[in-house]
């Protein structure tokens, strides 16, 4: 019938599951090919605030799951700049740890681009040092940002094809929205698109979205993305994760996504869940960047 | 009377000008106050090929004009990777050099990528090094690429506003087109613009510079831009630079843009000519990067 379009809702958690399973078989077959060690992944978190310690909590427990070591390392909330320096420094001689990351938000007494910078390119698994953006820009191998990478892998492996595509961004942020759009323009596997990116400065965002052969919403505002603002048929990726208050879950919150799933599922032909969609993705999306880090791929 | 509209030619000749002549206002000023030596630009060109002779011809003079040093390195065509490399680590080291360039392109035995990567990022004038184009794409201080910064510096001189408009820039080559839509994407001075980046994979690029507020074309394919792919009152600029064949010059060739200009010049705001336009302030972007060099903001 006209008008109808079967939507599908891209299941981030079946797929990552797929590559997570791969990435175990791969593990698996080159201990067994060459010995040695397992890819190695280290996570420093300062202090003990809720979000931060969640994440790392899910990245120790998924190296596990895919045969990874890991180190989680915890500092105080009150540790000097330099004292963290000082972890990076070592962290970047080791030689047992592949990759690390030092997990964000850090207490406001320390300047996170100083550490940024101070990781080693070649370790710097969420691929946040200039070295590997500039790398990523100019198409030579690097560690990817994880939202990104996971965004992309995850269209791939539902048949949600990007090239060739109009594809209209809404955020700008470094680890998300900005990347996105040099990934998916580059003349490269998982580019070729047409991208458009919108952002604070842009007078109405909805004229570009509307335009959009696929939508993805990186804000971190909860329901911006309402059914008016898209075209029938097209594709909606939502990498909003902001939490709110829910009485009815069992920890008293709720992940709620960027766009309002509810009115605008009936209209498109593809669309990501919150939660369920990217987070899974971005997840599995630093696994991956771990192992390239252990054959020695980025240099 | 409807439908007319105003063209106004930007200039780029006038504009350079003008910024060669702030440069060396401010040099002089420097010499007086601090003392000590002026900018020094260092241009390596290997072999004798006609466009990148002229091209360092032109960065020799321009040098001049502003007050700086400069210092033309001449390598003859047969010389191997390795000695370019030991060249280019001498001039890293080199305490009376603010900046250099290596012109491209080099001969094929020569691999660009290598001697790029070998370029100490403070010194890399050019901004090709990835480091430099990832400070970029993050915000940090960065040499830009000549020709994106030119273009941003003319439209900031000329009342062209961007912030706000709708850009679509045609070709996402590593020295133009991808670089420019990263820094007009930005949340900074010369960027907030909602930009789409089209390329040879987008299947209608009419359909995208129609919508546009500001058309950016850099393809090097002459007469590729026509009047019925831009809207009313649009704004174009105009990238190409390509050598054809013109009995009527002296030298028996012309420069060639990317757009028609004769018809589309009918249609516009505003609209950059051939020869003219582009091309004088992707040279003087070079000199302003040499002053930033020599005033070490980049490390």
């Amino acid at each position: 019938m006209d008008g109808i379009v079967k939507t599908k809702v891209l299941d981030g958690n079946r797929t990552a599951r797929e590559i997570r399973n791969e990435i175990f078989r791969e593990v698996r077959e080159r201990q067994a090919k060459y010995g040695g060690r397992v890819p190695h992944l280290a996570a420093v978190l300062v202090g003990t605030d809720g979000g931060g310690e969640a994440y790392v909590r899910f990245k120790v427990k998924d190296c596990l799951e895919v045969g990874f070591e890991s180190t989680l390392i915890r500092r105080p909330i009150n540790i000097t700049e330099a004292e963290l320096l000082d972890l990076v420094h070592e962290l970047n001689q080791d030689p047992a740890i592949d990759g690390f990351i030092v997990q964000l938000p850090l207490p406001p007494h320390i300047d996170p681009g100083k550490i940024i910078m101070a990781i080693d390119p070649k370790k710097d698994v969420d691929g946040f040092h200039p070295a590997n953006v500039g790398r990523m820009v100019l198409g030579m191998e690097a560690f990817l940002p994880a939202t990104p990478m996971g965004i992309i892998e995850l269209c791939k492996r539902n048949d949600v094809e990007l090239a060739g595509k109009h594809v209209v961004v809404v955020g700008r942020s470094h680890i998300v929205g900005s990347p996105l759009s040099i990934l998916l323009s580059r003349k490269q596997d998982g580019g070729n698109a047409t991208v458009t990116l919108c952002h604070s400065a842009t007078p109405d965002v909805a004229v570009h979205t509307r335009r959009a052969d696929v939508v993805v919403v990186a804000l971190g505002k909860p329901d911006f993305l309402t059914a008016d603002m898209v075209s029938e048929g097209c594709v909606v990726i939502d990498v909003g994760t902001t939490r709110v208050n829910d009485p009815s879950k069992k920890a008293g919150v709720a992940l709620r996504g960027d766009v309002r799933f509810d009115e605008v599922v009936d209209k498109v032909a593809a669309i990501t869940p919150v939660p369920g969609g990217v987070g899974p993705m971005t997840r599995v999306a630093l696994l991956l960047n771990t192992l390239k880090a252990a054959k020695g791929v980025v240099n």
